[in-house]
């Protein structure tokens, strides 16, 4: 194994062709050299294995041409919402086509949170994506300091106005989703209610009990930290046990409905003829239960795109209207409710 | 809505604190200012939001204290494998700890390939990690090229030998699996293989193919592209109508197991009563189908801090051994075989 590599400088260039740096840095400037010292600096170039340092290069024009993808709480994201790779690869897409790099950051610890606060501030990005703050989240605030042009997927209620949006309307779409299933002819309909520190999951939660009016029983709101597979196997054992009689059930996820209906299997209760399941999100959990899942379609890759055009179009210099994107979502109604 | 944000500059400062941007320099710098000026100069920071750019400052150590990590074939890795979050998740708390920031990097398109290339090589990281490399990839080359601290997550048969890498005996295993299937005394087993221009796929096949021995029967291995749901459907399509007796499959991933459980209940087939099914993985897709799959467990987690940790020993300059590091992988045998 050969030592350890390092990035070859000027100094190697100077070294090796045996001219000065200054002579290295015209060439690499495009000014004038001899011929002989020109040929000597190229072949110097080729055996050090030199790359210019674009980094620098675009220091001096203030723009790093990346722009930050900010991913909080990416345990749950990660690991059991497909949605966020289909955001971030819609934002890619988008982002690439105007020849800027995306960089992804993960931030799971406090530690993640003031060194991805520094990074932000450290001019490595021109601009970032944000998905999925929590009202008081301190990323929310080191945007806002920096001034940094940013876009928000979703929309925690302490956003800085100034910051653009894109998002769904969670509380309009859940109370439509709530109201088919009420439709299907069911009296005692529970919610498996998620998230409720950030506004897709305080949202949804609003459109279910406006679904419900008078009806609503707050008993039947079972509250899990996630929107994961394992906060629906809790949620929907709460609800069977504080009513056994429950027929109706409205999942703050896919994930959730489909562990909602593993526990509804081994209690013996079927889908959809004892209870009605709905979930939310369209995701790859939905094709994949069985029955298959009655839900919401979240446009995700359309999010990702959009977020991105935020950022771009501030980029450019453009105006942009206050406030928020929300895209349509669709009901997609299949066979567990 | 304001215009659009910028980032202040030192010029922004001295036009705001009336001074000249020289003198503004020597506060940032700590040196000499008269007390009037340095008052007027920290109140015009405050006024204008300066933030110091970090990124000028860590190029002049040659050091930008962050590490990418590179996805290939994100469209799978992202939407289909649970694995890709556990590894970036383990590579970026190692990261974090030692300081370093992770910016992951999607490459979907040779757009992206040429731009993080440009990327890598421009002095914005000072390391890479590399998941899921196809044999061939020209990311490999650019690594190469650069002589920039890397580790690979498998290993391409191409890979440079001076890279290292950390990954898992993907033909043991796959054999290992094969030869508790073959004990359970079932007669025609079959395979659906996937992603065979990577190493793992062309491994887990090898090692599926040592197992059975002198009874491989090349009709019985379907192959598909990806490590996913929809090619389990697939490819256990192909492998009822190839040999309808068909008692046994290893399926290359737990999302392929899972697709061709789907594919064997619509064909009428109990698992494991008339088919003994296993997978790869033991993601979550393992603990969720019904039955739970028997499987292999391959330490997702733990093959990201390895990675990180292969990257942060290169920068403190220590001298790595030549080659990769395996981790163990156990069997989990649940119901589905």
């Amino acid at each position: 194994m050969p030592p350890p590599r390092k990035r070859a400088t000027v100094h190697d260039i100077a070294a090796a062709a045996g001219v000065s740096r200054g002579t290295v840095s015209r060439v690499l400037n495009g000014g004038y050299v001899s011929a002989e010292a020109r040929a000597a600096i190229e072949a110097a170039i080729t055996e050090v294995g030199y790359v210019p340092n674009t980094a620098a290069r675009t220091l001096k024009m203030r723009r790093s041409q990346a722009v930050g993808f900010v991913a909080l709480e990416p345990h749950s994201l990660f690991l059991d919402d497909p949605n966020i790779g289909a955001i971030m690869l819609g934002a890619n897409a988008a982002l690439s086509l105007a020849d800027h790099q995306m960089v992804s950051l993960v931030v799971e610890s406090a530690r993640d949170t003031e060194r991805v606060g520094r990074y932000l501030s450290g001019g490595f990005v021109d601009g970032a994506i944000v998905v999925s703050a929590r009202t008081h989240d301190p990323i929310i605030k080191v945007i806002s300091d920096l001034r940094l042009p940013a876009a928000f997927v979703g929309h925690p209620p302490d956003l800085d106005q100034r910051i653009p949006y894109v998002g769904i309307d969670n509380a309009g779409s859940a109370r439509a989703v709530t109201e088919r299933l009420l439709a299907t002819g069911r009296r005692r309909v529970g919610m498996i209610a998620a998230a409720l520190d950030r506004d897709s999951g305080i949202d949804r939660l609003a459109g279910f009990r406006a679904a419900l009016g008078d009806a609503f029983d707050g008993d039947l709101v079972a509250e899990v930290p996630h929107y994961d597979y394992g906060s629906g196997i809790k949620g929907m054992r709460l609800l069977l046990d504080r009513e056994p009689a429950i027929d109706g059930v409205f999942a703050a996820s896919d994930a959730i409905a489909a562990g909602a209906l593993e526990t509804l299997r081994e209690a013996g209760r079927s889908v959809p003829g004892d209870v009605g399941l709905v979930g939310f999100d369209d995701s790859t959990w939905a094709v994949r239960t069985q029955p298959p899942l009655s839900t919401v379609h979240q446009p995700a890759k359309q999010i990702g795109t959009v977020a991105a055009q935020l950022i771009l179009r501030q980029l450019r210099g453009e105006q942009l209207d206050p406030g928020g994107q929300l895209l349509p979502t669709p009901i997609v109604w299949r066979d567990s409710a």
